[in-house]
């Protein structure tokens, strides 16, 4: 049985996402990339998040999305600027029915790396190796597909790492 | 000429909604309420926040929409769930290609009330009053409708109430 899951990395400026099929206990890469807001009025970038993703889905219809959760900035306008870009990406997913699960990074990171405050290079290097990627992917783009492999997991610690037949000391994998 | 303005007053709990149509210089109630968006996981209620605003702009087909600027909280996870529901709500209005004004709380009670720090009692009574209403509409309704009426005179300060002959002194109406 295939689920299909959609990551999301939401932002104001840069809304990451990826794609990817849970096959049994396979992870198989299927799309991903991001959403550039530009630089308009605020109601039109959030119409280009809800656009941008709304194709996303057309597209590859996935069953279930995962959104990350955003951490709160110290500066109050921005953590609301970023909560509405937040808002415009589960909408997004919620308009076409998806089932909507949301990670905190931590939870991201430990479930991908087996390290809740693992660098941005480690999970991008961690999401090449376990999606086989042919190169690491852009950092946005890795967020969105970890979230993506943290839901496949059951947002379960290093259930990742286990189906993959990987160990993990100290935030690398060895064998 | 009629224009037709939705004011949404957003908020995760209750976003207040308000039509109005504005007819040359005239002010003309069409429509108000809240939307209750339940004590669900975060994507549901946005959810409800979503298509609760999108059946009330495919029933009342407004040309415009005015959103009232959320204040910024002291805490920042209030923020960023204000922002959410703030997100959710222009999201509404553009998934029908509604343009999208935003006017803060000041500037909202300035053209209503002709003072930006005004009592929320104030704002139910002039809203009252400028849209013939027969009696208080609920907070949460009045702010959106006060918000419509703040779009309908251009955002411009105490225009509402030149069209409607009257004066304000220290904020209460005169002759």
């Amino acid at each position: 049985m295939t689920i299909r899951i959609l990551g999301i990395d939401p932002g104001l400026r840069v809304t990451g996402f990826g794609v990817i099929d849970k096959i049994g206990n396979r992870l198989v890469y299927v799309s991903s990339g991001c959403i550039k807001s530009g630089e308009g009025e605020l109601p039109q970038r959030l119409s280009v998040i809800l656009e941008g993703l709304g194709e996303v889905i057309g597209l590859h219809q996935p069953n279930q999305a995962a959104v990350e959760k955003v951490f709160v900035n110290v500066n109050p306008q921005s953590t609301l600027l970023l909560g509405q870009a937040r808002g415009a990406a589960i909408c997004a997913a919620v308009l076409q029915k998806l089932p909507v699960a949301e990670y905190t990074a931590l939870q991201v990171k430990q479930a991908v790396v087996g390290n809740g405050h693992a660098a941005k290079e480690q999970v991008q290097e961690m999401v090449k190796r376990l999606l086989n990627l042919p190169g690491v992917p852009s950092s946005d783009a890795a967020d969105a597909l970890a979230c993506a492999i943290c839901h496949a997991h059951g947002g379960q610690g290093l259930g990742a790492l286990a189906t993959a037949g990987y160990r993990v000391k100290n935030g690398r994998l060895v064998g």
